[in-house]
């Protein structure tokens, strides 16, 4: 079989020039990463305030399964064939991070035909985003414990710090240690630990920045830890966030790469979407919808977590409002939602099929409770049987949408073309009634209640006093509107990873409430959550290196 | 008076594509970066080889004191001056370090007139290649942990890891720390530190590997740390060489910018000037000779130090041969060689400047031993007295040598000229015999003992047996023909950093000997040597933001 990266070389690129002129930006709006690459530059963000914007469409996913759905290859295929349907279309990813490269996940630029590119690239430092979100997170890391060692004068309480170290690396050995030893010269010895790149506050806040001043502001907003005597510790008043902005100023710009079927794509930004809400920058999507007609964007892990914090958090925050919602599904992930183990995936299964369907349909009914309309990208496996198909077909006209088979990993934008004219019908339509899933006003115990029932389909919320009220603090300290952000496993729609399909009844326990005052949301914590990887046994790393001819190889 | 970033500011910089195309790189050989950086690709490289080369420079300096003495400033001026001579020059420069940027130091990018651009991106991420050296080092650390994790086939000795992680900051925190705590699924616990990302043997390996193959290779020989028998465990047994060269091979292409002047600027790698060798990168001091007639570059610290390390290590690996070598000086440094305290440096002071003069004489004499016709670059600041600056000449003359005058910190190109021509004439006269100052058959210890007594002018070296023994170890593990590379302080010949001047019949006490396997060469620790800096009680970071325009602020 050819592999994504035989796919990506036979591929012939054109300069990003070319991409950009197509795409309504002109040359000396770029900034050139080699030639395929730009960033595309601030004064001419600017130029485009108040532009007529285009259809905002999120392509979404049941909750995953070790079996893959296919989220950003149908982001992209759908976006080639908008384009190839003659409507502008951008599409706006988020960019991938370098830890799970060289781990097991391999890169994320998409698969097939259905890629973008240039994918080593892109996979491995791009533009050097990630690299000054990482610095700028370590230099407020290094003036925190630099204002203690020089004396302290807000009186930081060091077993309170909050703020981590990050690194763009899978490193489980970095998740906890004691920093700091070695004697006077080196500090006050303390507990510290890394987070993964993607798992930073700085990400999220950079990825829901309007612009440079707003970046500036939320950087000096972040709650480092407390004092002595409990006053919450602002990264403004150790002086950090200038530098931190300084830092991050040219990673701002959003990344033009293009697919290999030549649509323009804005690669900016990658947050968690457990801890953050895992969706690319406000600014690249905002630039899109006001360059082109449709933007096709994409939102982490499942709907009952990627959509809703698209919709609560970012859309929301940033005064977006989309038109039409994707849900890719596949024959075989409903299967495994349906009980079947991923080794007896061959087989057909069509009452498997039938019964992991219940996750695909609350989502949908779960989408819709945004105000929004929804379609099912059923991206195609090989061995997937024709009755296995029709069974999804049939229970989605039973719920008022439709399913369309999708082939783009294999025919690029033909294999989504049914699918580009299902979502120009939605956005024709006129239907979407974009609204929150709750008010700003909500308090905020209410506001995890109200996901959890709508979404979750949980029976209650369980919040120990304690955390209850720290909630509280939160809302007297003036973050009572502040949407929450639920870290729960991906895999479920309840806080047990091993109950697929549609639960029912289950409680949510909420472990941990954290405040990211500088990303303007209230995290949830609902069990373990990993904000630092490992590497596998045998890790992606060891098959990476340099061919004869010094391409890179072992990338996928 | 006017800043560096002002003067920075203020001038027009030409598209990068123009300066590439005067210095004979044509615009499909160009990776650019944004409109004023570009990288040169690898084919056009391998296509130069073979190429007459022109003519090496090497600027040094005397022995720094905090007086400062621009040596980097005197490599740019007189490469514009070389330049405006009509002499086709390159300047080749090694990359700034972020960690000191927020620190105290400030950027390196010359200052005055004599800066290469541009300043902010230059100092801050410039092309990443800095960050993809850190990911690198610490791919190789996540790598250790991981194979001690899933079963230590290898059998590490977790207490004899000798390989240290890295991050481009200034974070005392992080010099010692006891990692991997938490439990079982974070690993084993053990100390480790994290090394500024200059101090990285992966930056060692960039700045002296041939090529692509030859930095896989030499990464692939870096001893990690020992086996529970006392073997010695390569990077390449943990499979960690082949995803480093991967994540270096971009970086591995040198950056070309260019002077406030226009002359085109090799910017590439920046290793530490005591652990390491302290010069820019091979690749681009051999393309820079490939494509003009005289290349002018720098080494670290002052020439017992740096110019030693050029020429023992850098020249030496990779069969460069200086033509001619400038030594910086300025009768503020001289007068604190002289005694005069920083803050009495005001007033006239000839006895003292005859006094400081010592170190001068000994750098140039020094040189002369490698075979190389030197000149003085007297770098004239305002409250210099003509008495002062007689005192010197008269010297050097004395010397058989000229101490030239020199101001393009405010002059530019013709505040060099007449140096640019004492230039000219020492690579006209052909006088260069360059020879390292020890043959690559000498026993190790005896290559400290050579540098020792000829440059450092001390009357013994104390090794203790335990290192006299370790050294012999690397002999016997084939290492024996590698050069010495002597980490001690740079503010004194002696390893005391408070005899200033020209010390003699001190003793040069050993206290630590390494092997960088993969730079190939045997570090000699003497003293006391910072891998990790600290931030000082006010970091140049607090200071450091974006204006009302968007632009960085704060830089010097």
């Amino acid at each position: 079989m050819t592999t994504d990266l035989e796919i990506a070389r036979a591929a012939t690129l054109r300069p990003i020039a070319e991409i950009a002129e197509r795409a309504g930006i002109p040359l000396d709006a770029l900034e050139p990463y080699g030639r395929f690459k730009a960033k595309i530059g601030t004064d001419f963000i600017r130029a485009q305030a108040g532009r007529p914007e285009g259809a905002l469409v999120l392509v979404t996913g049941i909750s995953p399964t070790p079996a893959g759905e296919g989220k950003t290859t149908t982001t992209i295929g759908l976006g080639d064939a908008l384009n190839a349907l003659g409507t502008r279309t951008m599409i706006a990813l988020r960019e991938p991070s370098l830890g799970p490269c060289f781990g097991v996940k391999g890169g994320a630029t998409g698969g097939g035909r259905a890629q973008v590119a240039p994918m080593e690239e892109i996979n491995l430092h791009f533009t050097g985003d990630f690299h000054a979100i990482t610095s700028a997170n370590n230099l407020l890391s290094a003036m925190i414990d630099n204002h203690v060692y020089w004396g302290n004068a807000l009186d930081l309480d060091i077993r309170r710090i909050a703020w981590k170290r990050a690194i763009d690396m899978n490193d489980r050995a970095l998740r906890l240690g004691t920093f700091g030893l070695g004697g006077v010269a080196n500090g006050f010895p303390r507990e510290d630990g890394f987070d993964i790149t993607v798992a930073s506050e700085v990400m999220a806040i950079f990825c829901l920045a309007r612009d440079l001043d707003d970046l500036r502001a939320r950087l000096g907003r972040i709650i480092i830890g407390q004092s002595r005597d409990g006053r919450a510790v602002t990264a403004h008043e150790v002086k950090a966030d200038g530098a931190m902005a300084a830092l991050l100023r040219d990673a701002l710009m959003p990344n033009l790469v293009q697919t290999l079927e030549g649509s323009p794509a804005l690669v900016h930004g990658g947050p968690f979407a457990n801890i953050a809400h895992g969706c690319n920058s406000v600014i690249a999507t905002r630039l899109g919808l006001q360059l082109a007609d449709v933007v096709v964007t994409e939102a982490g892990f499942g709907a009952d977590l990627g959509a809703e914090k698209f919709l609560d958090i970012k859309c929301r925050s940033a005064g977006l409002a989309p038109s039409a919602c994707v849900i890719v599904a596949t024959v075989r992930a409903l299967k495994m939602h349906g009980g079947v183990a991923k080794s007896a995936l061959g087989a057909e299964d069509v009452a498997a099929v039938r019964r992991g369907l219940s996750n695909l349909e609350r989502h949908v009914e779960n989408t819709r409770k945004f105000g929004l309309p929804v379609v099912v990208a059923l991206n195609r496996f090989t061995g997937d049987t024709e009755a296995e198909i029709a069974a999804v077909q049939e229970a989605m006209v039973a719920l008022g949408t439709r399913a369309i088979l999708c082939t783009h990993w294999g025919d690029g934008a033909a294999g989504a073309e049914e699918l580009a004219r299902a979502v120009q019908g939605l956005i024709a339509g006129g239907t979407a009634q974009f609204r929150p899933l709750y008010p700003d006003d909500m308090p905020l115990a209410d506001k995890i209640g109200t996901i959890a029932r709508e979404i979750y389909h949980a029976a209650e919320v369980s919040i120990p006093p304690a955390l209850v009220t720290r909630l509280k603090r939160f809302e007297e300290a003036g973050f009572g509107r502040a949407p929450v952000c639920i870290a729960k496993t991906q895999y479920s729609f309840s806080a047990n990873p091993a109950l697929m399909g549609a639960p029912s009844g289950h409680v949510l326990p909420v472990r941990e409430v954290r405040l990211s005052a500088g990303a303007g949301f209230v995290v949830a914590v609902c069990g373990d959550v990993m904000t630092m990887p490992g590497l596998p046994r045998v890790p992606a790393a060891e098959g990476i290196g340099l061919d004869a001819e010094g391409r890179i190889d072992g990338l996928f």
